[in-house]
């Protein structure tokens, strides 16, 4: 005889360019394990699809679950999410895709998406700090840059669900471009492939860095650890362009907290992860040099404790407050 | 026979820099009327609170109306303000002023007090826009560069009651530096005083404009309406400067954008009066091209239609509304 149990788990995906990272939480969003696949985004938006539906039946054969004790699923993705449908999700191959119907199909349990970002966001605000600052913002640096926005304890999106696309802010008119980001934008400047291209440049304008030797002249494929590596072996160049990169930062937490005045800045993805201890006290003195006095009264600037699980936590988090987009 | 009336009048007053502007309304928040003193900032900040007092005795006398018969006054000033208290209005002598206790002391009625900027916003979201966004924010540029923000239907101040403060986000790094402003800044780059600087660098740089007739080669005491002459006169050296200008204030909006996502975006202050025909056509393009796709869908970028009003009227909405800070 077989016990029907409730509907007593959650799951939460994160979905980003080179990985899916798949968690399971209890209904206390304890989070029990995660089972983490690549994206092979270069196979195409359905091959996603596929991956995404194999990491969530892995996680849960792996923790003896059946899909009818998941009471909801939570998905996050690089792209602006309206409606269950995600919109400029280039990294992983998705222009325009009704992801929630799609996921809904495939595994027949309630599914809700939300931008990658607005999840880490949420994740942080509802578990790591207990729902305390009504107001605050994600900064996220990773292989682009990008945020979240709590408002008023709530997840706030805008009007065409795009609020907290802080890369796109231009804080170096005329500076520079990487890849599809906008010239002198933070996302440019600042985030793992602006790092890279600024480095790049260093060397072949001469410059030396430690990093030539194991990546080659042209440093291919620098990850985030790469950098941390570089910055404890105190090379020149490489904590030259961290410097740099953090001062740019700095300049756009600024902004925002001139603009949003929220109560916490709190600082995540895999180049904070790596490279806070360089970066966080560079960006807090250059916000302290950019805003009016008494903005940052009581005001926190720190790094998220959640690391890499701050995107399936957040995801966690909508699936079970059902705030389905 | 004294026939004793049920208070139904409102008192707005937007107290800047170079002049006190006193308005009377009915409790429709129609206009009936308004009073306008200079400020005379430079005879100390006791001079100034004597100088709102009696801009709003004179709108009250001309009118034939009784203080007793003002239910409430809102009054907005440049500064952030906390619990009734002014904070850093260096612009009219106040460092740290109790103006709700000291205005309601003298005049005995309920006295509110916010942001001119905010009350800016708020003036235009109620009475102009009849509350329809839910998310709006408003551009002020004058002497300064300023902001207000609408979420949710409210007027959004942040955490230190300092959000909106749009001036100081950093769109040019290394670039021009104003008076108190930071340097590149959206303050200094796009307020008035930096319009002025930057005219006179260009005359200094052997630029030639028809303003140094009238004001000289300094271009002592330039005002927006001088600019206006200059742009219907088709002068290229202050042409080329306002839509350079015009240039950096759409970087800064398109960061405002990407950041909040609003429905509408409203610009206003002395220098949008008066050269909007050039610069908002510059703005909504350089928007345009800095924003993700789908951002500015069905979103408004306008000029407000209340001009010089604008203040007292978010001032009476405040006054009406009693959301007394």
């Amino acid at each position: 005889m077989v016990v029907q149990r409730a509907a007593q788990y959650f799951v939460g995906v994160d979905v980003g360019g080179t990985k899916i990272l798949a968690g399971l939480f209890n209904r206390s969003l304890k989070l029990l394990g995660t089972v983490k696949l690549k994206t092979k985004a270069n196979r195409g938006g359905d091959a996603v699809l596929d991956r995404i539906e194999r990491a969530i039946r892995e996680l849960l054969t792996e923790h003896s679950i059946r899909l009818t004790q998941v009471r909801a699923i939570g998905v996050g993705v690089p792209g602006i999410v309206h409606q269950g449908r995600v919109f400029g999700a280039t990294n992983i191959g998705w222009e325009d895709v009704p992801i929630r119907a799609l996921l809904n199909r495939r595994l027949r349990r309630p599914v809700a998406v939300e931008n990658d970002c607005n999840l880490f966001t949420l994740g942080i605000h509802t578990l790591e700090l207990k729902r305390k600052p009504r107001t605050m913002v994600g900064v996220f640096l990773g292989t682009g840059f990008g945020g979240g926005i709590i408002i008023n304890n709530k997840l706030y999106t805008g009007f065409n669900r795009s609020a907290g696309e802080f890369g796109q802010m231009v804080i170096s008119k005329g500076g520079l471009k990487t890849g599809t980001g906008i010239r002198g934008s933070l996302e440019s400047l600042a985030s793992r492939t602006g790092i890279v291209r600024r480095l790049r440049k260093a060397v072949l304008e001469g410059g030396e860095t430690m990093l030539q030797e194991e990546l080659g002249a042209q440093l291919k494929g620098v990850r985030s650890r790469h950098l941390r590596q570089a910055i404890t072996a105190r090379d020149p160049l490489v904590r030259r362009v961290v410097r740099s990169v953090a001062e740019d930062t700095g300049l756009g937490v600024a902004a925002i907290v001139s603009a949003f005045g929220p109560e916490y800045v709190v600082m995540g993805g895999g180049v904070i992860e790596a490279l806070h201890g360089t970066m966080l006290p560079i960006v807090r003195k250059t916000v302290e040099s950019h805003v009016l006095p008494g903005t940052l009264d009581g005001v926190q600037i720190v790094t998220s404790a959640l690391g890499d699980d701050g995107g399936i936590s957040g995801a966690a988090v909508l699936a079970r407050d059902g705030v389905a987009k």
